[in-house]
């Protein structure tokens, strides 16, 4: 079993002994002997804007305040500024009611459905890539120093993943330092807490870096460009058009970050390359698990 | 690079060489040398359901006509022997139009909307849940000879799955022979192809068992069940609800499958132990990643 890895340079880190969030199933193994293990808990939470019901979700349940809101920002269900007024969660009846102080656009954009790959529920399709042209990404550097001490910190960080496939992590980072790590068993649901973070917190997005346990699809690509977090990086791959859209709206894109290995498919200019390759984690199969448990 | 596997047992294998479902993009790694990468496209493709527009689903783009009937199936927009008149493709248009010979009750269903963990879109959630009322799956043996075969054959197969994370791939299998085998970058596409090739081929589902990449969630479990399948089996875990979903409606699950090893967590008295363990895959990093290419 691992060390912990220090987390307290975190601001939100997975907390894979919260009792909540697993529960201890009984079964039997292939020798036929009883075996219990530990699986994740996976809930419905039914998200409210101003009374009306917009979505269920099924989410590991940690962060429903944050889910809601970043669901409901990322969908463009809230402006940029929204005055949220009040934000009610419910346990017992799995509901979080976010308030604001004007009405919303969401008949609209309930209207047409897009499932996209990652598989995303509201938003206009169109208007997801019309909104993406009014967004600007700052310049803004990337060391490839920082890129090597985020892969080594967080695959080191111990998680909710207990075993390959369970969890999607996301994590927001500043430079070098990772701030938010959120899992959940929809991928975008990760995404989503940190989007509401930053809204409740008020964090700004141009100086963050997104770093993804996932495939960098067009879903993803887009959904960090509308937060104005102008890099993604993942040890997953690409999608062709989310190289595609990473270019048209100038957001860097690294890919297959393994070790001293990446490969950089668009916003190439920001990159500075001041690492000696050497200080990068080494791509061995022990950190491919992030902090996972035998 | 590992020797290709025979896939003439295959119906239907992945290709990874097609060459519209890949794209040569060329970018920097971390030396700054220019490298030239093939990345899996993805395409909007748009379904229609007798002239109204359903959804935008993100694809690879291999099976259009086998992805909406399926898609549209497991969203209960089509009855069990619905009467499918015609299916047009339009590839430029990035459309497909199912007709049937009735009109479907699709309207209520798109009213209320779920995001699931693996995202599902359009079905009503209690719908769904009801939906399982009332299925019986039958009682059909499972022989642990057969996993142990089937993940062996399956994880040796190449497939578009060229780096960790790109692809979610699901495969229809019958006692220890892999029939079907499906990938897209959203996991339940592949789910919904296989859905839909059964539909069209007009095959049986209480004697298949489904192999799946991905965990088994509440949404995989239910998919499952609603095709009629009885067996459901992983190489990752599970979720709380997955489990008990399975359990109420008598389906066996099988997760952690790797090399001799596995849980079992639901539909316990389907097993028959008659496997010798040796005969597994050994749990090797290499057999972790299905065919993957260097």
């Amino acid at each position: 079993m691992q060390l912990p890895a220090k987390t307290d340079r975190y601001l939100i880190a997975p907390d894979p002994a919260a009792p909540r969030l697993t529960r201890a199933v009984t079964g039997t193994d292939q020798t036929g002997a009883a075996v219990e293990i530990s699986v994740v808990e996976e809930r419905p939470l039914t998200i409210f804007l101003n009374g009306q019901e917009i979505v269920t979700a099924m989410t590991i349940g940690d962060y429903p305040q944050y889910l809601a809101v970043g669901f409901l920002r990322n969908q463009g269900m809230l402006a940029d500024g929204e005055d949220i007024t009040g934000i009610s969660y419910d346990e017992e009846l799995e509901t979080v009611v976010v308030r604001t102080a004007s009405r919303t656009t969401y008949e609209e954009k309930m209207r047409k459905k897009t499932r996209t790959s990652g598989c995303a529920v509201g938003t206009v399709f169109g208007d997801m890539i019309e909104g993406l042209a009014g967004v600007t990404l700052p310049q803004a550097e990337l060391r490839t120093s920082w890129l090597y001490a985020l892969s080594k910190e967080i695959n080191t960080t111990p998680s909710l993943y207990l075993e390959a496939g369970a969890i999607h992590g996301t994590v927001l980072c500043k430079q070098d330092r990772p701030l938010v790590y959120m899992e959940d068993v929809g991928r975008h649901n990760a995404v989503d807490k940190i989007a509401g973070w930053m809204v409740l917190e008020g964090e700004s997005a141009g100086d963050k870096i997104l770093y993804t346990t996932g495939r960098l699809t067009s879903e993803m690509v887009i959904k960090t460009a509308m937060m104005g977090i102008p890099v993604l990086a993942s040890r997953s791959g690409f999608t062709a058009w989310g190289v595609e859209i990473a270019r048209e709206v100038g957001l860097t894109l690294i890919g297959r970050l393994r070790g001293q290995r990446f490969v950089c498919l668009a916003g190439e200019e920001r990159l500075v390359r001041d690492a000696d390759p050497a200080d990068a984690d080494e791509d061995s199969p022990k950190s491919r698990r992030k902090g996972a448990h035998a």
